[in-house]
């Protein structure tokens, strides 16, 4: 690679002072003429049939102007029609905390006082709470009554899974919503062959993506019913698509706004907004949906929980023999979890001649489950990653070794069949082999310390996109675009922009457009945006700088294969003194009279062939025996990032990654009792990681250039979010010989496997 | 033309409904969070020295936040630096009503009380209240400090007319901003050669826009001091441009929302918006100013008064062969008016072998003279088209044929020596000719009517520009502009982009993007947009049909050579069945991993030939010869219109300008008394015309193709509002023998001629 002006460069995030300063302006803080302040009623039970509401009191509240409830909403006064994985109740409350009504009213006190003079009638049913209680056949359905998409898109996850499904599969369970199946070669012949079998069943609890910014919509609405939505999301044009078909508008008539994003990790895509819009529309005026941090546990869309066993087997010599695994996730009150991925990750990482895979996904009374940062990776990850390790250790093999002599490179298959394109996992391997931190590790040690690796990886996402590169009246540029910017890349897209135009990044303006007026572009999530509206981006900046050759070409009297991009401004090459500057050519295409057209870049990209990127963490821990609480101490975090368009903001999704991790490892969980109640719904109950419970976090960045990618650049923010929880699990067992497979690894449960001992009695 | 399927259709306006119920929300109905409204504290002196502001009382007023003066604004600060155009005075007032404070306040009544709170010391200083005594050299400034910016803007002008300037030219008063002179062949040749000579001086008053929404610009503020503008303004872009310069940011920080535009014609280019966003950076919080009806009539900036001297000769076979002209243009307290344009039109309309013309800009202290549209057309147009209509009276000449003989047609020169494109001129008397009401004029004037006719022309605007024509997800399109719709162009683009498509019009929806994210387009004024934004449209949805062509061509495995596009799908030629719909292109190209890039057409210009524009206008009048009351009762507007896109919209436009027409004519003129006092600041005191003072118009298109409008169309704007004083003046003289040279022509001004009867007389 050549030397760059702009790519590659550390540069400080574009929306950072308003961001670090509080000053940013987020959904929540707007108001517009004639707004209502929406306050849920929740309800009580996790499985009720709503008898009545009974809203006459809460009408008499001074300030409130409606009760909404599902019989207000025309897809929600029919159950068979009601959005699924919407919070609004319909008939029945599927989840304890899911809204059985809505108080709007002029204010948000008053919106709370009338929530607070709301009756409900509930009939308790029975609730389905666990993974084994959804798996018995004999348990009843979670609903009452179906959901016709419900089905739908069950149905959908199963068709994909359907070629591979077996014959003799036995019935399945009314809650049983999706089912995987992949094998491969001889799993028993694989069993046979190997030295050693290691068996786990790991467990991970339901985890919230913990966003500082609860879910907020704010739904504007003309007196013709046209709508404008801003809102917290993601995925501006997935959003407006997902609001149209649900109040019947076409998308044409439903201007999405994506606002700033007060942290998503893919708990935004879309969640409340359809119900915001449908409620707008029935009362004909402006509406904001503000979730309470409350709401937000209550009815939110987290990270399902799951278990998965696994057995693995590997000769003495260190060839992994095969893999044997049963997923089983929780998908909450709406399908949707992660199967489906989880699996592939599971059986991905490594060569598995054999390999038999089984999953499942099953409705419970909880909060239907949404994406995270990697949807289903932590979880498989966990689970093999531990297996891996274990097994290392029970043939005495170096655990990083044993990775680099097993581990998946390009052409190896993924449990699907489909080969792995070139992939970094190797390099980054050998990249942690050669870090201090690993070649010292007897030192940490013999200082009592733990260390543990894993590996983690994640596909990426692909979508189309089209970006736009606009000349400005003052010489500047500005990218268009409709990706909502959750970690920056706005800031690598004037990046890009720049390298085009030889010049700093600070003269590109980078503008995040209402789907109204934004090219098209996919949801922020699964690392595609730099890959893919990266790219885009990068076109859009080459076709403006061939308008602008042209304009220059004319007016500097030269060819255009004379002409070089220098500094901002277009010169002659060779020729001193005979240049012309991007202001220039913004008068000729732009003045009155001027007699160029404007300057206005595009490209688009349709990339067929993801790029998957792959972190290896390494962590050292000090566990205290007595208590078991577990203290990261050093981190190091090896990941293929293709090429950093931007070092300092790539090293800061890893930092934000890791600390993830390490909530999944050691803090992060919602309880559930038997009876469906959520117990940890405030953030008292519910422990994020705090910034003094993150250790020193060191980063590498591999690079192994992606062939699409603008300058080579890969999607980075999935990978440093996967392989914590096993990194850490690996560095307990390594402190204190106890192997944990239960997230998150709380000092209770340490301390309790300490005195267990059971585990370690194994080693 | 082969037959069309969305162009050349009576379509309704997009817009129609939200207009016609009352449902558009325009700028003073916005609110933002911590919003502030301002009202001005206006000067009851024409000049005057502000001594002192106290602001004291104000401030005690409940709810008045702060009073901003000019020493609170940096650029005001200072008088030298001071926006010329600005209603903000700075250290001296140069008109009466000018704005010396603008009280904030949390709500309009506070600000109003705050308003009446406010003292002001004055001295008054000598009022330059006439064209006379601005012209006088004898007479002062109006200004005691001279600003920069009108220096500049009147040497601008000075060097458009500079390369015809005269050597011996007397020097100029010092109110005299800007000159013009056009010569050619020998004048006094010219007049010898005449049979017949007429002289006329005509006068026209100051004349307002007299747009429905008065002037209002909202302001909204980032805590890091970045704007959006709410406004209703014609030039988004211009607008930003002007806004940063003012208040000293990149235009990127600057965001123009151009909100619907309830009337400019030519009065809201821009006005208020660099003061709102700079009293908004004062105070950082949002402003909103939204003027009064007296606040427009006294800060405004309406059209010039102006006189005229018009001589003409010609001979008895009916050959002009002579005309001097001096044209006088009260330009107000700021440059800026139509000096030149008004003397291009009033020598353009036909053959003049020697030609005379000069003309002078004055300033006065009265606000600053804006566009309306056709800016000195209707000026320039009364003069050249009485002289014409009473020359022929004098040589006995038809009219009609009179014009027809010498009107100009391709080729001929302007004052300024440049030829004219095709025209429609020749061809739009040549429809009037075959009229019913030109050929049974003898029997209008059989019951007592005068019949008037008159011509009108217009060059038309250019301005480069760029149109986005984009695939939504539901297969309809969105084009994207950043051209503002006043007068229904977003409608006629609908249609173009449809032509393309072979669709109805309503499947194209039309945005007017903010100016972050919209592609350039010039200001809507100067009947440009339809002819340059138009043809952009046209282009990007044929590159949104290429790009569509090209995924059907995959998906349907046939050559793009055989594919064609009907009733909105794409089909093989000749192959039943074999077709692909927009919904389906969509899919391929937006859905999650879809193979095939977004479709996004854009299309440029920078039209380098604008489309001048004619209309002939016919008016039959009653004239009651006692009170003078003229009453027109029929009305015939023929003009070229190149294409009409839409032919209800085109009429439309033609009623419109007729109505203003007969404003100009009989009712409309701001009166000032010898002190510079305004004497008509309500609608009670300046008679708009009532839908009960239109007399049915008849509309006649012409249709002389364009080269470059999409499908030969021409900008049509400004030509309907330019013959009617003439025509008028001309069927006044027609029916009562009185030649009427000073607008408006009301009843009292009327019947006094017929009371002395000398133009009576002379006939």
């Amino acid at each position: 690679m050549p030397e760059t002006r702009a790519v590659g460069q550390r540069v400080k995030r574009i929306d950072a002072p308003r961001r670090l300063t509080g000053l940013e302006r987020f959904t929540g803080d707007l108001r517009v003429p004639g707004m209502l302040v929406a306050r849920p009623v929740t309800s009580p039970y996790a499985h009720a049939r709503i008898r009545k509401i009974d809203v006459g009191a809460a009408l008499q509240v001074l300030g409130v102007a409606r009760v909404i409830t599902a019989t207000d909403l025309p897809l929600w006064r029919d159950p068979a029609t009601a959005p699924a994985k919407s919070p609004l109740a319909s008939g029945e409350a599927v989840y304890a905390g899911q809204f059985v009504a809505l108080v709007l009213a002029e204010t948000d006190a008053a919106a709370q006082d009338g929530v607070a003079a709301v009756e409900v009638d509930y009939e308790p049913l029975p609730v389905v709470a666990t993974l084994d209680a959804a798996l018995d056949p004999n348990s009843p359905h979670i609903r009452e009554v179906q959901q016709a998409g419900n089905d739908e898109e069950a149905a959908m996850h199963n068709a994909d899974a359907a070629t591979q499904e077996l014959e003799d599969e036995p019935p399945l369970a009314p809650n049983v919503s999706t089912s995987v199946h992949f094998a491969r070669g001889d799993i028993d012949a694989g069993f046979a062959a190997a030295d050693a079998v290691v068996e786990l069943t790991v467990e991970s609890k339901t985890v919230h993506q913990g966003y500082l910014e609860p879910q907020v919509c704010l739904v504007d609405i003309t007196p013709l019913g046209d709508l404008t939505v801003y809102t917290s999301t993601q995925a501006a044009f997935y959003c407006r698509a997902r609001v149209a078909e649900t109040v019947g508008l076409p998308p044409q008539r439903v201007n999405v706004v994506p606002m700033p994003v007060g942290g998503g990790f893919g708990g935004k895509f879309v969640l409340i907004e359809p119900l915001v819009a449908a409620v707008a529309r029935a009362v004909e005026r402006p509406v904001l949906l503000h979730y309470s941090r409350m709401d937000d546990f209550l009815a939110g869309n987290p990270a399902p929980d799951c278990r998965i066993s696994v057995k693995l087997g590997a000769t003495k010599s260190g060839d992994i023999t095969a893999l044997a695994s049963n997923l089983v996730f929780n998908t909450g009150a709406s399908a949707g979890a992660p199967l489906q991925i989880a699996a592939m990750l599971h059986g991905g990482y490594y060569r598995f001649p054999n390999l038999e895979i089984r999953g499942h996904e099953v409705f419970t009374n909880k909060p239907g489950a949404g994406a995270y940062r990697a949807p289903g990776a932590q979880q498989a990850t966990f689970a093999i990653e531990s297996a891996v390790d274990e097994l290392a250790r029970q043939l005495d093999l170096d655990p990083l070794e044993f990775r680099l002599h097993n581990c998946a490179v390009e052409g190896d298959l993924r449990p699907n069949g489909g080969a792995w394109p070139r992939i970094g996992l190797k390099e980054c391997l050998e990249a942690l082999r050669e870090h201090p931190a690993w070649r010292e590790r007897e030192s940490a040690r013999a200082n009592g310390r733990g260390v543990g690796i894993a590996v983690g990886g994640w596909p990426g996402g692909i979508e189309p996109a089209t970006a736009v590169c606009r000349l400005d009246s003052n010489g500047e540029l500005t990218v268009v675009l409709g990706s909502v910017d959750l970690t920056g890349t706005n800031t690598a897209f004037a990046q890009i922009a720049a390298e085009t135009f030889d010049m700093p990044s600070g003269h590109i303006a980078v503008t995040t457009a209402p789907t109204d007026a934004a090219p098209f572009a996919g949801g922020t999530g699964g690392s595609k945006i730099t890959y893919t509206v990266g790219k885009a981006v990068q076109r859009a900046a080459e076709d403006a700088l061939r308008q602008i050759l042209a304009v220059a070409s004319e007016a500097l009297e030269a060819s255009v294969d004379d002409l070089e991009m220098v500094d901002g401004a277009v010169r002659v090459r060779g020729v001193p003194g005979a240049s012309i500057s991007l202001k220039d050519i913004a008068n000729r295409t732009m003045g009155f009279a001027a007699k160029n057209e404007p300057i206005y870049g595009t490209g688009s990209t349709a990339i067929q062939e993801s790029a998957p990127g792959f972190a290896v963490h390494l962590v050292e821990v000090e566990v205290d025996e007595v208590t078991g609480v577990t203290r990261p101490v050093r981190y190091v975090a090896v990941q293929d990032v293709g090429f950093a368009i931007n070092p300092a903001e790539v090293e800061a999704q890893i930092h934000g990654g890791v600390v993830q991790g390490l909530g999944w490892a050691l803090y992060e969980g919602m309880e559930y009792d038997s009876e469906g109640q959520l117990l940890t719904a405030t953030l008292m109950d519910y422990a994020l990681p705090r910034a003094d419970m993150a250790p020193p976090i060191e980063t590498v960045l591999v690079e192994v250039h992606s062939e699409h990618g603008a300058y080579g650049a890969k999607g980075i923010g999935e990978p440093p979010a996967i392989p914590g929880a096993a990194a850490v699990a690996n560095a307990i067992r390594d402190a204190v010989g106890v192997r944990m497979t239960a997230l998150p690894m709380k000092p209770e449960a340490v301390a309790a496997a300490l005195r267990d001992g059971s585990t370690a009695a194994a080693d």
